[in-house]
C-alpha cells in the first residue's frame, strides 16, 4: 500500500532490487510535454551505481524503456508506464541474508509486517526502488522547466565536513566532483572522508541542500498541504533520510523573531513586494511567497557495513554479521538527484492543484 | 483545499480566529470508545491561552461542543462533528491591520492565493485552528490508550537553553512547569528566557521533542507513506514548524554507520527481539521495529512581536509596523500538546490501516 | 469513514437524525464568491420536511448556521463551517424502535457493522442527513451559475405512472406543484397515486430525471473517473437510490449501433462540432462532449410504512412492526433537489480538477 | 489523472491499444497469498478478442508478464507491476481515422480535452484497457476465493432478448457457450441476433448480471461509500456501460414498499437473522446485509461499426465514414469477466477497509 505518490500528478512505483524490473506510472502529467529521452537517462545516470569510485561497484546500465503515455515524441495527457530491467541480480550475494535481520535495515520489519519478504539485496526496501522517482521527477522537471521554475540539489555536508551556508558558489560547479558539492576544496575533504570510511569497511551520512527557483507565489495547501508539510512528507519518504528543515532551519534555534523575521520591501526596479531576507525559505503559512524555497534534508550513514556486526537470525538466535555483497559508503551524493526528483514532483503536484485558485472571482 | 488530515482516522477541520467558531469532523473514530469529556476538555486546556504569564494574555474558555456521533456516551463510528466558540473577538485590535502585510505571517500568502483574506487574527492562518488538532488527537488518544499506545511530548530546548538528549527525567513532571520542560533546573532558565525576550517585545522559538511508547511493530506503509515520512508531514503542518528529525537525528550527522546502527538482540526475558540502542528511533525502513518513536519539531519565534518592524501596505508603501494585539512570545509550550494531537492521529490512522495486514496469509 | 465527498471541492458531512444538529464542511470553494444566503436557504426548504401534504408532517425550520469561511459576504477560499439545529427531535416516538430491525432500513447492517447504533429515527443512516448535501450543493451551484452551468432535475416517473420521455416542457413548470414534475396533469395522476399509497400506510418509488446544461468539454478523467462513473456514485450514495443511467439508458437497450451513434456536424451558426441526437447524454469516452448531460436515478419506495411487517427483534425474536413516528410516503419529490446538489458538487469538482489542463502545452 | 482504483486495494493502469504494452500495478494485495498464473491467464483468456466468431477477429494472445510483487509464488505485500504486450498493433488500420471524429467514440472529447490523441484503435479509450482491470480483478478474485466469497456475472440481455429473472440456472452453464448466458436456448437466440447484426455491419448492446455470494456484513462505509455506489461507479468505469441497478432496480419501479421490503427472519438452522426475500440485492443503508449481492449492468451497442456514417473530420468537415478496422459487435459477452473484475476489486477494496471495524470496542 502506498506506492502512489501525489494527488494531480501522480507516481505509482513498483520492483524490487533483484526482481524482473523496477519501474513506475506517471498519472497527471500534463499533455503536448516533448519528452526529452535524453535528459530522463541522463537524470538517471546522475543516479546510477557505479559511477564513481566512492559508490557501489554494482554496474547498471538503468536504461528505461517507455510503455505508453507518448505518442509521437510527447505525452498524451494518458499515464506513462515505464521500467528499468534489472541487469546484475547477483542474488546468490544475498542468500546469506535470508536467515538473518541486518542492524537498522527494513528485514526485520518487513518481516514482521507481511510475514514473507523478498530478501535479495533488500527487495522492495532497497533504494534500487527511488529509480521510479528519479524518471516522474524528470518529467515533472521538464513540465516545471516550461514555467520557469528551477531546481538545483547539492551535498552541503558529509559526517562533519561542512560547506559554509554563507558560501557564495556557482550551480554548474555542483556536478563538476562526484561529491556534488559546489565548493571544489570542501568537496575534496568530503572525498577524502568517504574513502577513509569506506577503507575501515564503515559508512558515512551528511544532509542534501536544496534550492527551487520561480515558484509561483501561493502554492501550496492550508491548512495541512502547507508546501513545507508536503516536501517534509516527500523527503523523508527518501530511503535513509531522517531529518527535514527549511529556511534558516535549526541553525536559527536560538534567533529572535526580530531577527529571523523577514521583512517586506518593494522591489525598486519593477514594484513588486519581496523580503529583504529569505529566513522563511521561501514558505509563509505554508505558501510559497515568490521567494527561493530553500531545505535540507538529512541521510543517515548508509546501514550496510563490511565491517563484522552482531545481530539475530529470524530463529532468534545470536549470530555476527559481515555484509558482502556491493554497497555504497555514503548515500549522499546519488541522493541528490532524488532529493531533487521529489521536490519536483511535489512542487508540479501543488502548482496542478493550484490551477484551481484561477477560478477565484476577483 | 486539504483541510482533511488522515486516511482512515480523519480530521477535517474549519474555522478562523475571530469567525463565529472552530471546530471540526473526526471520521473515522471506532465505533464504542467511552468518550471522556473530562479529558478532552483538559486536552484543550493545555492548549488554551492565557493558561500561564509565559502565554498570550488572550482569554478563551474554549469549552467544545459535540454535534454528533456520539451517543449514550459512546463513539457510534459515525462522524463527531464538534465546535469551539469564539469569545474574545476583539476585531477591533486587528483592523489596523488590514491594509499591511505582517511580516513572517500568512497575509501576504493568503492574499496572493485568494485574492481575499480574513485580516482579523490571521484569520485562517490563526493558531487558533489547532483547536481542532487538539479536540481529534484526544479522540485517538483514547482509542489508542486501549492499546497501551502512550504519547509523550516535553519542551526540550527554547533559543540557546536546552535540556540535555541524555539525561534521565520523570514524565510526570513535564506538566509541573509552564514551560512542559520536565527538568525543574532548565525550565526555570526556559521561563527566564522567554519573560525576557518578551520584556523587549520580541519571541523565541524552540523544540518539542516526543516519545511514543508501544506503537505495534509494522506500522507504516512502504514506500511513500512511511511512519517517518507521515509523521514529518504532520508535524510541518503545525503552525510556526520548521524542522523535523527522528531518532539521532541531526545530532548524529557525523556518526559512522557502525557507531549509529542498532544491533539486534534477543530480549532474555521474552525471547523476543529488540535493538541495543535505539539511534533509529523506532523506525526501520520506514516501519515500527517495536522500540519507542522519538522524533523532534523545530518551531521558529513567533512571527507577531512588539518591537518596531518595517513592511509594506497592501497597496505597495513602505511603513512601520508595531504588533498590539495578544501574542505568545513563544508558541513552544503551547504547541506540546499539539505535537502529541497530530502524532496521536497520525499513529492511529496508520494503526487502523494496517489492521488490512490481518488478512496476511501466513 | 468516507464522510467526505469529493476531491477538490469537497464536503465532509456530519449529524445524525435526531442528535444536536447536522452540518458540514465544505472544503474547496473558490474564494471571492457572494454567498446568496437567501438562494441557499431556499434550496434547503426544497428538501424540508412538511413543504407539502405528500411529505412527512414532521416540521423543521431547517435554518441554517455558517460558522466559517466566509467574510463580508464573499467566500475567501477556506473551509465552510456550517450546521443546522435539530428541532423536532421526538425521540420518544422511535423508543419503541430500539429493539427492532426495521425491514430495509439500516438498522440491521449498521449494528452489525459498528456493535452500536443511534436507534432514534435511523440516527446516521436517515436522510436528514441530506441536509448538509444540499448546502454544499448550493455552493456549487453559485459557483457554477457564473460559469453559465445550469442543472435541473425532476420527478419523471411516480410508480407506474411516467413522464414521455418525448414530451417537451418548460423548466419553470417543475417547482409549480408539490411531485415537481413539469407536466401539469401527469404531475396530478402521481400525487392521487401518492396520496392512494398514503391512505394504505403504503409507499411508493419512482425516477428523478437531471439535466446539466453548459458543462464545458472535456470534463471528467480516464479512465477511472468519468463524468458518468462519478455521477453514477454520486446519485447512489443518496438514501433509497436503486438505479441509474444515462443519456437513452434502459430505454434503448434493444438499439442498434446504427440507431444509438451520435452523428457529428457542424454548427452552422457558430461552425462548432456538435451531434445531431444525444443518446450519450452528453457523455462520450467518460468525457463530457459539450451536449447536455442527461441522467435519471431510481428511487425505492419508502421503507417506512405504516402497514404491519414481520421482522425480528435484536435478541432474536419474531415480532410483528408497525410504523409510528412521522415519515413520506414517498421520496422523490423531495430528492429532486438533492440529486441536483449532488450533481453541482460531482460536476465543479472535475471542472475544478480540469483546470491542470490548461497547463498543455498545445 | 484518475488511472487509479480503489483505496486500500489499488490498481494503477496504463497502455494504448497500439503502444508498447498495456499493464499496471496493484498496491495492497495481501501477502502470503499464492499466485496461481493459470487462472490469471484464463481469466485474461475470457476477456480476449478473437475466442468465438461472435467477438473481433483481432488476435492477440494477451499473455501477461508479471515484474514485481512475487516472490517465490507468493505475493509479499508490495506492488505487483505487470504488463501484456501488443501484439497485432495493424496501425496502418487506423491511419484514416486521424483526420476523424467517430461518432460515439471518445475521439473528439480526448481532442478537446488534451489537444492530442493516440488515434490508433482509440489509443488510451481502447477497451484494451480493460486488460489491467482483468489482472488485477483476478488477484483480488484469489484473495476472496480464501475467505468465501464468490463472484459470478453472466449475459441477461442481449437487444431484445433475455433471460427471465425468475429462471434458475446452473452457474456452470454460462461459460458453456460464447455468449455467456447460462440458459442454452436463450443463449442460442442471442447469438443468432448477434450474427444478425453483424452481417448488417451494425451492433448491439445488452445486459451484465451479477451476483456475489458470501460477502461479509456491514461493507461498505457511509455515507458516500455505499457499496452500491461504489459498485456503480466501478461498473460505470468501464468502458461503453450506461446503467446500473441493484437488487430489483428498475423492474421494481412500480412496487410499493409493503411488496419491495424484505421482512427479516429468523434462520432456523443457525439461528441467524436472514431476509425472506432479497429485493434489497444484498445491500441495506448502503452496507451489504450477508444475503446475495445482485445489481445489472448496461452496455450501449458498439459505437463502431462497418455502416456508413455521417461524422466530421478535425478541421470541420462533414465526411462519410465507413470502419474498417476489426471489431466487435456486442461487447457484452467480453465485458462479462471484466465486470467480475470490477466487483472483485470493489468488493475486496471494502473488506480491506472494514478490517479497520475489527478495533470497534464491544
Amino acid at each position: 500500500m502506498s506506492n502512489t505518490f501525489g494527488k494531480l500528478f501522480r507516481l505509482t512505483s513498483f520492483g524490487e532490487s533483484h526482481g524482473v524490473a523496477v519501474g513506475g506510472v506517471i498519472d497527471g502529467c500534463p499533455a503536448g510535454i516533448s519528452v526529452d529521452t535524453e535528459f530522463i537517462q541522463n537524470e538517471l545516470n546522475r543516479r546510477r551505481p557505479g559511477q564513481s569510485v566512492i559508490t557501489t561497484s554494482r554496474k547498471e546500465s538503468d536504461k528505461v524503456e517507455f510503455l505508453s503515455g507518448v505518442f509521437q515524441g510527447k505525452t498524451t495527457g494518458q499515464p506513462i508506464g515505464f521500467l528499468v530491467r534489472n541487469e546484475q541480480q547477483r542474488s546468490a550475494d544475498y542468500e546469506h541474508l535470508k536467515e538473518v535481520y541486518r542492524p537498522s535495515h527494513a528485514d526485520f520489519t518487513y518481516q514482521m509486517k507481511y510475514g514473507i519478504r523478498d530478501y535479495r539485496g533488500g527487495g522492495r526496501s532497497s533504494a534500487r526502488e527511488t529509480i521510479a522517482r528519479v524518471v516522474a521527477g524528470a518529467f515533472a522537471k521538464l513540465v516545471l522547466k516550461q514555467m520557469g521554475v528551477k531546481i538545483v540539489a547539492y551535498t552541503s555536508q558529509i559526517g562533519d565536513v561542512r560547506l559554509s551556508e554563507k558560501q557564495a558558489f556557482a550551480e554548474h560547479d555542483i556536478e563538476s566532483n562526484m561529491v556534488r558539492c559546489p565548493d571544489a576544496s570542501v568537496a575534496e575533504k568530503m572525498i577524502r572522508l568517504i574513502e577513509q570510511v569506506r577503507s575501515e569497511g564503515d559508512s558515512i551520512g551528511g544532509i542534501v541542500s536544496c534550492v527551487i527557483r520561480n515558484v509561483p507565489m501561493g502554492i501550496g495547501e492550508p491548512v495541512f498541504d502547507k508546501l513545507s508539510a508536503r516536501l517534509a512528507y516527500a523527503m523523508l519518504s527518501i530511503n535513509a533520510a531522517k531529518g527535514f528543515d527549511y529556511g534558516i532551519g535549526f541553525s536559527g534555534v536560538a534567533n529572535k523573531g526580530s531577527e529571523q523575521n523577514d521583512a517586506f520591501v518593494i522591489n525598486e526596479d519593477d514594484c513588486n513586494i519581496t523580503t529583504l531576507t529569505n529566513n522563511s525559505g521561501g514558505i509563509q503559512g505554508g505558501l510559497s511567497n515568490g521567494a527561493d524555497i530553500r531545505f535540507r534534508v538529512l541521510f543517515k550513514p548508509t546501514a550496510t557495513i563490511s565491517k563484522k556486526q552482531s545481530t539475530v537470525t529470524i530463529t532468534g538466535e545470536n549470530v555476527e554479521l559481515e555484509a558482502r555483497g556491493r554497497h555504497d559508503p555514503c548515500v549522499v551524493p546519488r541522493a541528490v538527484p532524488i532529493v531533487e526528483a521529489m521536490a519536483a514532483m511535489t512542487v508540479l503536484d501543488l502548482i496542478l492543484i493550484a490551477q484551481k485558485d484561477s477560478l477565484n472571482e476577483r
